[in-house]
């Protein structure tokens, strides 16, 4: 059997695409003792690829020009020398940008389709999401009654972020770039504002009017001027998860925050993160995500596109905020 | 009985000075109920007065033009309508900048002399120590072999921040404009180094070889580039004190952040903070103070000046960052 793979050809500058990866076929690896081999479903495609292909890499070390790209994914089991997996098992873990990978057992999580379906396990069960409950319960101690921000409100993340915001009884506002991605917030998702921060000249006031007694939360999923704008709006005992900078990962001149001060207000808190310190917590997280989709609270809009081939283009779509919910790519099955 | 007083005349732009100010005397007022009619000892010269006579002022209510200019100050009771209070006993309040004021019992303080002396409820007991104390235990959580860096270190905070990590046992570098507080705070406080950041043309690297594995705190008493600086020599779970920010309080421009993701470091954390939150605690800051002091761990510099009239000076050179040590002035006594 043939595995089909994308490497990392060039590392981008600006927004990466095509140009920056190559395809290859080469006969599928049977599985090495605790390896299983299996073909890939669904792959996610997210921010965080970005810096692992960046010349300088971020929190974990980068792929190498020349390797399979790195990707999260599920994947149905073909064969299996890892106890615990058999064929047929449907499987979350490191399957890369490739059709017919081979993974560590011990790196590879089954799924429990009890919680949620396939596409749940990409979408509200999946690492965006989780992402979006440490953050919103753990980082930012979200209360009931608070008013939220969420920047890219209409993406895999920013989705859930509101909607466990909604959960949670507070006033939550979403900003998304585009009329499409306000109104499916606004209409779909059911925020109380959407913010179109591509047809607003002056964000820092568009935050204040929807917002006028200041935010208590605010999710940040893009750095740059919007976090800026953000930080202008805090009230006292605000906290800021910075849980992204999309803006800034292909900014050419970094972005300068004036506003760190938060305009003056009285014990703000900011702190960054990341959902893998999390890990024994996911099943905590998981367990409340799947009951608020079972009340049919918690959706999430999938953007899927067909085909392996596609997963550049994807990445390239991400940074230039084309897609409309999380973004997977549908590689098998 | 006169009280002379010091008043606001204009509101600053840039650096406040003499010219901001004007004198008057009038009768001193007999004290009210609930009144002490005091005499000023020493007034404390702080960078928060800044925001006080700001065009849009900060934490607090600002000072009105023609007002007396606030300040909290150490004084000798003269005569008592406040129960509690009887002549001759020494108390800290809000003395203003003025000689013979009259003050609310409720918002007046008896002073523990078996604590410490006259000077040191100036100093290494008042309220710039226990804004060290509190951003150092509380926001920062300080551990024991840490590696803390504080900007304005010959400063009144600055000293006793620098101070409580070398009693905790950290590795303590500081920030100071110029030869003499760098000296001061190697020689004299036992810093393991002092970075003369006027002397510097690249602060980042000038931390870093100060600090090779990263700063696990910050203590940022000026904000703008030397936090910059910081922000990019953090490690991962750095947590940032934002105290000050003295070279932003007067800046034309506000400087923009460009390092706020701490160039990749994981889970920091930077929080604002105000003393007066604490003042449950401050007897609990106050024992711990008092007790390194009797031992010989805790000394503040202090930089006296002499006169009521020298308030407005002062008040400029603390900006103008001619002070080494807590700057105060000797009113009266």
């Amino acid at each position: 059997m043939i595995n089909r793979r994308i490497l990392l050809k060039s590392r981008p500058t600006g927004i990466p695409g095509e140009h920056n990866f190559e395809q290859d076929e080469i006969p599928a690896a049977p599985p090495g003792m605790g390896e299983l081999f299996v073909e890939t479903l669904y792959i996610s495609i997210d921010p965080a690829m970005r810096s692992w292909i960046a010349q300088t890499s971020g929190y974990t070390a980068g792929v190498a020009l020349g390797a399979v790209m790195r990707a999260g994914g599920i994947a149905r089991v073909l064969s299996s020398r890892a106890e615990g997996f058999a064929p047929g098992d449907l499987v979350q873990g490191r399957t890369g940008w490739q059709s017919h990978p081979t993974l560590l057992g011990r790196q590879t999580q089954k799924l429990d389709l009890s919680l949620g379906s396939l596409e749940d396990w990409m979408g509200p069960l999946g690492t965006s999401a989780l992402t979006a409950y440490f953050g919103l319960r753990d980082i930012a101690a979200l209360k009931p009654g608070e008013t939220l921000l969420v920047s890219a409100a209409a993406g895999g993340v920013g989705q859930i972020a509101a909607q466990i915001g909604l959960i949670d009884a507070c006033h939550v506002v979403g900003i998304a770039g585009g009329p499409e991605k306000c109104a499916f917030l606004r209409d779909t998702l059911g925020l109380h504002a959407a913010i179109d921060y591509k047809a607003e000249n002056d964000l820092t006031a568009a935050i204040r009017r929807a917002c006028p007694e200041g935010l208590d939360v605010y999710f940040d999923n893009v750095g740059g001027p919007t976090l800026d704008a953000a930080l202008a709006n805090l009230r006292d005992d605000a906290r800021v998860a910075i849980c992204g900078r999309i803006s800034q990962t292909v900014a050419a001149e970094p972005y300068g925050i004036r506003n760190l001060g938060g305009m003056g207000a009285r014990r703000i808190a900011l702190r960054n993160f990341l959902v893998f310190d999390y890990h024994d917590r996911y099943n905590e997280a998981r367990a409340w995500l799947a009951a608020r989709i079972r009340e049919g609270k918690l959706h999430q809009k999938l953007h899927i596109l067909d085909g392996l081939d596609t997963a550049p283009m994807a990445l390239g779509m991400l940074f230039k905020g084309e897609n409309t919910g999380k973004l997977i790519v549908k590689a098998g099955g």
